[in-house]
C-alpha cells in the first residue's frame, strides 16, 4: 500500500503547518516552538488579528491567511479546526500538498475523517489524530504550550499509512509532552461518545433542567456549589466544535444517549417506588466505578 | 411564640458540642477551635479512634461517645451526621438539651428536619441549617479548617425560633468564615434537587450509562480526561448521605429527574432527527447559563 518512495524528514528538520490557531491549534504550536522540535512552524487562520498575536506571542514563526500557499512547502500538516472545517479541508488540500508530506488532523471523532483520509491522493501521508485534553474555553488567547502535556492523543493510521510517517507523528506526540496510543477509528469513537460526548450532553441536560427547576428563581446559580459547577463545567465548550462532533459520531453518541436515559428511567422509578435496595446498587455501582478511575 | 426566658450566651462564652465528627463536623470543629471563636468544642462520635484522631488534630477540647453526656452542659448542639440520623437525634436529644441551648443541624434537606424541630420542647431553640460546600471524599481525614470559608450557609429559623437564637447561629457561620443566607426550607430544597441533587443523579447515570457503553473496555477510562472526570466527580460521594436526600426530598428531586428525562429525550430526537437547529438552541441556551454563573 506504500505507494509513494518519499520519505519525510526527522521532526527536528521539518516545517508544521497548522491549520487554525484556536486552543487546541494555538497550544500544539505553542508547545513545538517553546521546545524547538522542529525546524519552522507555519499558522494558518483566517484572521490577521489571531496570526499578528500568534506571531507576538512566539508560537509560530510565521502566519499567513493564506491557506494553499502556507501548506505548499510543509513537512508536516495539522488540521486543528472543527470536524467538518476538516473534512472540507482534505478534500481541498490534498492535491496541493508536497510529495511524502504526513497531514494530520487532530479532530475530536476519527472514523469519518480517517474515511476522508483515505480518499487523499497517493502522494501524501495521510494520519488521523485526536489528543485527549481540552478546556471548555476556546480561542488563542487561552492557549499554551502545557495543554498536551501527560495527555493521551490517540493516533489512527491507515493500512496506506507508511511505519516512517507513523513513526514521525509519534515523535510529534511526544515531542509536544503526550503520550501516543494507536487506536482504530471506530472504537475511537465508541469510547469518545462513553467518556467524552455523553458528558457533555448530560452537562447541557443538567443546566437546561436546572433552568427549569430554578422557575426564575436566581438564587439557584447563587446556591450552586463546587458539585454544580464541576458537574455543568462542560456545557460552555464551543458550539460549533460540539455540533460537529455530534453530527459526526451520531451512531456511537445516540447508544450512549440509550443507556443514559435508560439508567435515568430505572433512578427516577426506584425513587418513586422509594425501592432503596435497588437505588442503593445504582448508586454503589457509580460510586465503586468512580473510585476506580481515579485511584 | 418565644415561650423560653433563657437567653444563649455569646458564641465566645459557649460551649458547643458537635455529634458527628465526620468530613462536615470535623472540619467544623476544626475552624471553631482553629480561630478560637467558642469556649469549648466538644466531640461527639460512635468510634473511639474518631474521638483519638480529632484530639490529635486539636479539632475538640473534649470527646466523648455518649451522646447524652456529650450536649448536656452544651450551649449549642450542632448536628453533623446523615439526615435521617439528624431526624433520630433530633426527637431523642429535646428533652435532655440545656434549656435556652440552640439547637442547629447541618443536615443537606431541610423540610423534613425544620419539621421535626418544631417539634421540639420549648426549652430548645432550633435552627436549621445547610452549608453548600463539601467534597466526593468523606471522613474525618479529609476534614479541613477552611472548608466552610467563603461558603453560604443556609439558615432556616422556625417561627418559635428567638431572634437571640438566630442571632447565635449566624455568629457561628461568620466565625468559620461562611456567608449566612435565611432561607425558608421549602424553598431550599426546592433550588437544592436542581442544584445539588440532580447533579448527583446525573453523575451516577453517566458513570453507569459509560459502564454500559464500554462494554468491559478498560481502555475507556483510561482515555477518560478532564471533562468526564469533573462531570462525574460527585457520584462518588458517601452512599448514606446521598440515601438520606434522596429519601427526604423526594417530591423536588422526582419533579427535578423529568425535566432532566425530557430534556435529554429533546436533546435525542434532535440528534436522531438531524434537527441541526433546535440542537444548536438547546446547546447554546445551556452554554450561555453555564458562562453567566461563572462570571
Amino acid at each position: 500500500m506504500h505507494s509513494d518512495g518519499f520519505q519525510p524528514p526527522p521532526l527536528a528538520a521539518a516545517q508544521v503547518a497548522i491549520v487554525g490557531l484556536g486552543l487546541m491549534g494555538g497550544s500544539l504550536a505553542a508547545a513545538l516552538s517553546s521546545t524547538q522540535a522542529c525546524r519552522q512552524v507555519v499558522g494558518i487562520a483566517r484572521r490577521r488579528s489571531t496570526l499578528t498575536t500568534a506571531l507576538d506571542l512566539r508560537f509560530i514563526h510565521r502566519g499567513t491567511a493564506d491557506i494553499q500557499e502556507g501548506v505548499r512547502e510543509a513537512d508536516i500538516v495539522i488540521l486543528a479546526t472543527p470536524v467538518r472545517d476538516i473534512l472540507a479541508r482534505i478534500k481541498a488540500l490534498g492535491p496541493i500538498l508536497k510529495p511524502g508530506s504526513l497531514l494530520l488532523d487532530i479532530g475530536s471523532t476519527k472514523k469519518v475523517i480517517c474515511e476522508a483520509l483515505g480518499a487523499l491522493p497517493a502522494h501524501v501521508q495521510p494520519v488521523g489524530g485526536h489528543p485527549l485534553c481540552g478546556k471548555e474555553t476556546s480561542g488563542l488567547t487561552m492557549a499554551e504550550p502545557t495543554l498536551y502535556r501527560d495527555k493521551v492523543f490517540v493516533l489512527s493510521p491507515l493500512p496506506r499509512t507508511s511505519p516512517a510517517a507513523l513513526a514521525l507523528a509519534q515523535s510529534l506526540v511526544l515531542a509536544i509532552g503526550a503520550r501516543p496510543l494507536i487506536l482504530d477509528p471506530e472504537r475511537h469513537d465508541r469510547l469518545v461518545a462513553a467518556i467524552s460526548h455523553l458528558p457533555y450532553l448530560l452537562a447541557v441536560t443538567l443546566v437546561n433542567a436546572a433552568e427549569a427547576m430554578a422557575q426564575g428563581d436566581a438564587l439557584a446559580w447563587k446556591l450552586a456549589a463546587s458539585g454544580f459547577r464541576d458537574t455543568s463545567r462542560v456545557a460552555a465548550g464551543d458550539l460549533t466544535m460540539m455540533l460537529d462532533i455530534l453530527a459526526t459520531n451520531r451512531t456511537p453518541i445516540l447508544e450512549a444517549l440509550h443507556h443514559a436515559q435508560a439508567q435515568l428511567a430505572a433512578l427516577t422509578r426506584y425513587l418513586e417506588e422509594n425501592d432503596d435496595s435497588h437505588l442503593q446498587a445504582a448508586l454503589a455501582a457509580a460510586r465503586n466505578r468512580r473510585l476506580e478511575i481515579t485511584s
